[in-house]
């Protein structure tokens, strides 16, 4: 057993089916003076496939997946009207009478060992980019058709050393039963894609097995814990077999609960709330049966566009947004940008050594007055609609707490002098990312309405870790006993001064920590729509006074590993439990 | 008035020299092809004393400064040796027959607009290089003389957009009053080197000052809060010329401390120790009247070599400290590798798109454990040669510190096996820098003989501001009251279990901190030997109980700002009393 990054949730057990690397041989050809021009028609007619190509796979993904994935291919587009790039390409050609892919070929080859000297992680990235593009032209050029997946009646298990965006897009689901790579990151797009595809996916292999996995060998992967079995016994097989079985089952169980209220056995109502990004996500979040719009990152607005939305602009959507909550509540986060998120338009971001301890979120709107002042104009238009609150990302103190606020008291004055309608008791909050609001908590409490935890980069930062980065994603941990006392703290300090507190950070889809929820007096939970139905169930099926006691054994684990022992036990419970759900579902 | 960032304390007034970028104008010169061999004897001969000139600033910042600031002129040597840049360079000259100064600004130019292209902040870092070294390079070509600083009976506060760490070695500290720049950080190489030769900095003016400044403007600049005046009104002269006279006094009274004690009024001794990186420091170290090495980082035994240091050399190179120390105590801190602390030779360090929340310190050491054994090793035998403690970096659980433990137990049972001599009641604490590891301090104080702050990662963590980041450098804030709580939470853990407390990041050598130390009840501050004394002269103009009382109206502060109002204002008291001391001295 090798244990790897379990990042797209499921079981797998088949034959393996390993992916060559997408790299061509290229003869060295060349050309005759006479030709020149028609090699130069060759190349241009590649490059337009290419696009056509690289077009068609965005829109695929646009709708498969989503914008913010599908904008992936903007940067592939780039490269294929990058002047550097193609001058380098025709300037082979002309000066050397090498073929179109020659020229390609070595195009990339000089960029890449340029970018290998450099030794930097932004340049490999683009190199990454520069490669692939390149090898889609090259394909092109000399008619190798794509490497294609097998057709058979048997479906495999997709075995490669890294999967991209573009390849997992031309997955048939059907015949995929699940995936291992050995590079990438649980919070890479492929693995999002995955996730969204259904297809479960371990990752992060790289060193971890003992000889290479050849195509048929047996494969059985647990997407959830990470665990991978390579030619394993026949009782392990056997086992995964029923694990999966109980997997479906328990996902078919799941479909039962969307209309089912989110109430603990002894009558705790938990609010279950979705994080989007934009406002074609609502029909299908809401499908899931949830309470509302608990994050709205409006950021995303920013990103997918060649220009700065005005207000008017962001008014239209975030109005859409409430309008198809349809008398939901909709907690709008003003713009969370930065960090590793940055519009396509000029937005005058330098680049930064730590982007996560950088300059981002509300240190920009804070710099930019009249940036924020449009936002949080528009969105108070919205809120003339439905319920709506707002809330301010990565608040560090009071002092930024009251510079926002004061903002918002001036775009509040201004609509009112102008007749626009809006929300008058709109509910402000903060996210409480950071750990010296943590700290603060108790204090912030009497500024605000509401608290809404954001777990992602208060591990982070508590942990000292950044999330997505591979060689320490073990520390990445987000039930170590100093985040578990940073949230006991959040929570308490909530409740003493009776605002709001939700959680809207991934910790608040994973089901695992529903008894944490429960046991802090934390009522509300905002997730992927993805997570709901999961949580829900755990929801149901705990007891909030157990919770309550249990969580006091949890506070006093002094590791990690402790912790992580309790939860696995209470786990366990849960699965003897469905287990014998599905069993007294079979009889009936 | 405007205000900087003051990044090397004084006083300075005066008329302002205003260097001129460093970029030359080269006319666009061919060659003929009889001459293309003499050309290319003249770029070797170019890069040739190009060489010897870096050289020759790098031993004198070596002698200087020191050997981990001269190792900044590595990367332009290695630039000069670098196969891509000077095939460029060659290139064209051999094909267009141009002079070897129009290739060298041609290929500086291709590379930085390719950088731009490229829009990476370590890219940006390595075309500033290119930049600095290719004019270097075209300056040697075409015979311009270096731009130089007038050399007449009056000294000038030098201004300038940037100083490169170059710019700075060639400076007479007699001709220069002060220094101001546009861009630059507090922590940057110039500002290091600024304080080391004793010149008042401010930079970070950019876009602030209405109008350029010229040469010859009245300048009035206070490195320490970042004041700085153009053409200011006389009594703003006055005012400043009274300061900077103060100033001096003040200088030359702490001078007058180094015999003294570190105690306050009311009789409480304060250990003060200094931060070192080699044991060449020492001697200068302990000129200032210090009581032992509170942190020496042994990582700089990894950065200024071609191998990695095997266990006897670290242990002859640990050894030597404790003996230089002659009996005073020595804290070495197992290395903290990664983040900005890289390697020169192969040490396989993945570049990371947020190293400061990576890869590093005792990360690598539990990932590396012969690597790590080593170090324990060499360190254990350095103990027995004097009083030595040991220290473990980045420690953000319990589990991290079992592991290291388990490590250093090993280490002492195969020395014991092999009849080497150890202290086997070497003291073992860690650095509490992580938030993690400041909210579990109840839990493992008791695991450890002590604990030593490292103020300066604990504050960006839990502010999640990088503080090499220009652009947040604001909100970089020591006495921000969320940090203040932890610095309580640990220090009292610490008292609890009876275990040792230190601090040693650069809040240790803020005067302005003392009344808070000695309010938490914290006696030992590790800092940079030139902070010793100005600590010292606060340490015993305080009093103990004073500042235990004071602390709680600290503690009560809700914003950073209410904070440093109160720092003010205990300041200015000193500053009265200061003042008054030195009537007095000057009245004998």
């Amino acid at each position: 057993m090798v244990k790897g990054i379990g990042a797209s949730p499921g079981i797998a057990v088949g034959k393996a089916f390993v992916l060559p690397n997408w790299e061509w041989d290229v003869p060295d050809n060349t050309i005759d003076v006479a030709d020149l021009a028609a090699e130069f028609e060759r190349l241009y007619e590649g490059i337009h496939t290419s696009k056509s190509e690289i077009q068609s796979i965005k829109q695929e993904i646009y709708e498969v997946i989503g914008e913010a994935e599908s904008n992936i291919f903007d940067a592939h587009l780039a490269i294929l009207d990058d002047p550097v790039f193609m001058n380098e390409i025709q300037g082979i050609i002309r000066r050397q009478y090498k073929a179109a892919e020659v020229a390609v070929k070595e195009t990339i080859d000089h960029f890449a060992s340029m970018f290998d000297l450099l030794d930097d992680p932004y340049m490999k990235e683009r190199a990454a980019d520069i490669k692939d593009v390149g090898n889609r032209l090259i394909k092109h050029l000399i008619g190798t058709p794509e490497v294609t997946l097998p057709r058979d009646a048997n479906p495999f298990v997709l075995v490669a050393r890294e999967l991209s965006p573009s390849q997992l897009a031309n997955l048939n689901p059907e015949h995929v039963l699940g995936i291992l790579t050995l590079v990438g990151g649980p919070t890479s797009h492929s693995a999002i894609m995955a996730r969204a595809l259904g297809i479960p996916l371990v990752l992060g292999l790289e060193g971890k097995l003992d000889q290479p996995i050849h195509t048929g060998d047996m494969i059985a992967l647990n997407g959830e814990t990470g665990e991978v079995h390579v030619n394993p016994a026949h009782e392990v097989v056997h086992h995964f077999q029923e694990l999966k079985a109980d997997w479906q089952q328990y996902q078919e169980r799941l479909q039962d609960l969307i209309e089912v209220p989110a109430v603990t056995k002894d009558g705790r109502a938990v609010r279950l709330d979705v994080n989007i990004s934009s406002a074609k996500e609502v029909p299908d979040a809401f499908s899931q049966g949830v309470d509302g719009i608990g994050l709205f990152r409006t950021e995303f607005l920013f990103m997918d566009r060649d220009h700065q939305p005005d207000e008017a602009e962001q008014f239209e959507v975030y109005r859409e947004v409430v309008q198809q909550a349809n008398g939901k509540r909709v907690v709008f986060r003003t713009m969370d940008i930065g960090g590793d998120k940055r519009p396509d338009f000029d937005f005058a971001l330098e680049e930064e050594e730590n982007p996560v301890l950088g300059y981002r979120a509300i240190r920009i709107c804070l710099d930019r007055p009249e940036l924020f002042k449009n936002q949080l104009r528009a969105i108070l238009r919205a809120s003339h609609y439905g319920p709506v609150s707002l809330m301010y990302p990565m608040i560090t103190s009071i002092t930024e707490l009251r510079q926002a606020n004061a903002m918002l008291e001036e775009a509040k004055s201004e609509l009112a002098a102008e007749c626009l309608p809006f929300d008058k008791h709109l509910r402000v909050g903060i996210t409480i990312e950071v750990p010296s609001a943590a700290l603060i908590a108790d204090w912030l409490a009497e500024e605000v309405d509401f608290f809404s935890i954001g777990t992602n980069d208060l591990i982070q930062y508590t942990l000292a870790v950044d999330r997505m980065n591979e060689q320490i994603a073990h520390l990445y941990e987000p039930f170590h006993p100093a985040v578990l006392r940073l949230l006991k703290q959040i929570a308490e300090a909530a409740h003493r001064k009776g605002i709001g507190i939700a959680v809207c950070g991934e910790m608040a889809g994973d089901a695992r920590a529903v008894p944490i929820w429960l046991g802090l007096g934390v009522y509300e939970l905002s997730m992927s729509a993805g997570s709901v139905l999961k949580v829900k169930d755990r929801v149901i099926r705990s007891e909030e006074k157990a919770c309550r006691e249990w969580l006091n054994t949890i506070l006093s684990c002094r590791t990690n590993e402790e912790v992580k022992e309790h939860l696995i036990q209470y786990e366990k419970t849960l699965i003897q439990t469905r287990r014998e759900q599905n069993d007294g579902a079979k009889k009936l």
